[in-house]
């Protein structure tokens, strides 16, 4: 992020050079698309009202080719531990080779928030907000997406001067802000409160009307023309240790479960999970992961068992399309994350990034090994806004996946389950046991930890899987 | 559609073969994404309470590849002015190749408004619910979404026994439907009113378990095995009638205006355009079409002149994206109309279907033949929703183009605006003017009439621009 305190020099310059070099410098941004210093560029604009802001972004949106320039402005989302901050905001999140504008964004929510909720955030609270939304977006430039912050501001007198030359008629969607832009005490309250949030910002002073929009102008020219390297944050550095295999890993548990008792802990386990799945009012998130062949499908067919197919959502991850390529690799999980208590499982999920597209050097190395800490951010917002993170990682041995390989190319109707690509992964199954190794040491949080379910029985894999989940759950006693 | 009249005879077949059979044909689906016999289908699941829809797509989902089967079960959305029925569901419709299930669909909106509100639908306004519903699902049919619907159906006295035997843990589902199952006037009105729509459906009766989803099952099979040709409508045949050209395209007007008069009244009409737009409390949708060059960018940037980048959103309108194409042709749109009374302006529309990809060949005849009434449906029912719609074709001539072609050329910060593409759309004059005078002809309804501006001189086509909307747009007297 570009810092006031790096200021360019402002002088106004020609109007036809600054339309030709923004569009220059947009049709560059537009042709990165695919290539390896492919980037987006994410603007958020706040500030004070009548500042300017509305003028500044249309006199823009004449210089540059309005044709790729996306402008978003919703209304404010309070925050409040419904939804992380981000989510709201997430399908406007730029693919590369876009530029977009927000004018609601983040922030303005969290000023409306700290402005208006009845017991307002403690200084502590806030400064934590800014701190969780300056991580994320370095999480986003780290994944292509430029982000630049202004904040419009007008000093107390100039502010009054304007509210009493305004038009009545244009006061539509001022009803949007709800601040009382007479009231000092307002205002005072406002002004101190950014300030503990701007400080990475570009603050445009409003009151001259030329000066702001080309400062607006010529910054967002500046970081069109920067290129990624400038953006991406250093690469990790220090030698990477491979974290040790778990032992539950090497010797896989072998002993097989009766029949009969079977049966009966499942009946008894599948319905007291729909139980607990409906008694507990958070948003239930569950993640399975595994080797090829280890049981994902038949775990999550006892786990819905009991459950009405309107309850819950499966999203079975496969490679991203081109459309999700183009954008952050968390991109296509923040659209697909439960609300309102529902419950949502993931087969194969985000960490795929750390995975297969570690195994099979789709994502850099300093790709995936940045992307332990963006997942643990990512799962941390989750489990800060009323979600439950349940993991499962399912192993089975080697000679236990080739008997099910086998058996699967014997039964029609589970043909479809085994592909020449799944033999040619049991190549790298030393590969896949590091990475899976490397996750656990890396992502095992304290509330969301990985449960290592390891046995060559299906009987009891399932079992465990569902036992797992009622310790994760919130029962009434 | 199949109807229940052309019933197959349903004998519970081997499951393991159905199984089989199911995945073969899922495959087949998936497989025929890109093809021209692609299609996707699309399953609308109702009925009575406790007649087995959630246990009978349980089963489904254990039968056929459960990662390519979407099940989506929203709350209803109540019908009423506010949005169109369809809106709610424009993004599950499924791309060629998917398969998606909705249990809330239009049809249990339609009943769930029919059986709640205060005032209910009269015979006659249900049934043109349904008619409208039909007519929608046709279209989908013409773009390659197969539809089938199944009414789960379970007589009174089952469905008592079955509220006896209910397990009370299992409740949490049902409180989305709100109805009082216990009460034989609710169950005799609801088996009235479904029946006014059902006759196109598949009814399932839901008393023997075994039966309901083997039917359900095979019917699904069925319809995953029907050709694409059986699904689609019937060509269009007969000649088709070229309209002739309106004259105003036949000699544009070359009268200038002079710029003190101009300015003068762009100033009035600008001011009054934005205090229109925002005192007119209706959706507000404008659609831009016409030559290139023509002014729709300069007449786009009057309109917005007086108003606050936040109060509207502009679309420029490309070719569409491969995920796009995958989806009928008015899907993109479906997805980018304004809501509580904003204003959506379109450069560029979905009547690119009957412009440039019926001149460029990139739609088929029968395509774009069947495309006029596909829009006149779909504006209507924006129209029927709160929404108003303001159409322009702006024209000017060929000597005009050329001369603005050459300016653009020769201004550094517009060169942007002109390819060699657009000199040989040149060479396709006639066949867009017939295009356009084709297009008027077949969608210049009474409350979305076409408002043709054909001049040389900018500055009068601005102003008619402006004109036109105030007319459109109810302003208080």
């Amino acid at each position: 992020m570009m810092r006031e305190s790096t200021s360019i020099e402002i002088e106004p310059i020609d109007e036809e050079q600054l339309s030709y070099d923004l569009i220059e410098a947009q049709y560059q941004l537009k042709e990165s698309c695919g290539t390896a210093q492919a980037k987006s560029l994410l603007i958020l604009v706040s500030g004070v009202e009548l500042a300017g802001k509305g003028e500044a972004v249309q006199q823009l949106r004449e210089w540059v080719d309005p044709r790729h320039l996306i402008v978003k402005a919703d209304v404010p989302y309070p925050l409040g531990q419904q939804h992380p901050f981000w989510q709201p905001y997430a399908r406007y999140i730029p693919a590369q080779g876009q530029m977009t504008l927000l004018f609601g964004n983040w922030y303005s929510d969290l000023l409306a928030t700290a402005m208006h909720i009845s017991q307002p955030l403690t200084r502590e609270q806030f400064v934590a907000c800014v701190d969780e939304m300056r991580a994320f977006e370095q999480d986003l430039q780290a994944n292509h997406v430029q982000v630049i912050k202004f904040w419009f501001d007008l000093p107390w007198e100039k502010l009054q001067k304007r509210l009493d030359k305004l038009d009545p008629s244009v006061q539509k969607w001022q009803q949007l802000h709800g601040l009382d832009w007479r009231s000092n005490t307002q205002y005072a309250t406002l002004q101190k409160i950014r300030q503990a949030m701007t400080d990475d910002w570009i603050v445009i002073d409003g009151s001259d009307e030329t000066l702001r929009n080309q400062k607006f102008a010529q910054y967002i020219l500046a970081a069109l023309q920067q290129p990624l390297a400038e953006i991406k944050p250093k690469a990790i550095t220090g030698r990477w240790k491979k974290s040790s295999i778990p032992k539950q890993l090497l010797s896989i548990e072998q002993n097989t479960l009766e029949k009969a008792v079977y049966k009966e802990k499942l009946k008894f386990l599948t319905k007291h999970v729909a139980q607990a799945l409906r008694q507990d009012k958070r948003n239930i998130v569950i993640v399975f992961e595994g080797m090829d062949a280890a049981g994902k499908g038949g775990a999550i067919k006892r786990i819905i068992k009991k459950l009405d197919p309107r309850e819950y959502e499966i999203f079975t991850i496969a490679a991203p399309e081109r459309y999700e390529l183009r954008r952050p690799y968390l991109w296509r999980f923040w659209t697909k994350l439960p609300k309102n208590a529902g419950i949502t499982i993931f087969d194969r999920s985000w960490y795929g990034r750390v995975l297969v597209e570690r195994v099979e050097a789709l994502a850099k190395p300093m790709e995936w090994k940045r992307a332990y800490a963006e997942i643990n951010r990512f799962e941390q917002s989750l489990l800060d806004n009323n979600t439950v993170v349940i993991k499962f990682w399912l192993a089975i041995s080697e000679d236990e996946q080739a008997i099910r390989f086998k058996a699967r190319q014997n039964t029609p109707h589970k043909r479809f389950k085994i592909t020449e690509e799944d033999w040619r992964n049991r190549e790298k199954w030393q590969q896949y046991l590091q990475a899976a190794a490397d996750m656990f040491e890396h992502t095992n949080t304290a509330c969301a930890p990985w449960h290592i379910i390891a046995t060559d029985d299906k009987r009891s894999a399932r079992l465990i899987v569902l036992e797992k989940i009622l310790q994760q759950l919130k029962v009434a006693p």
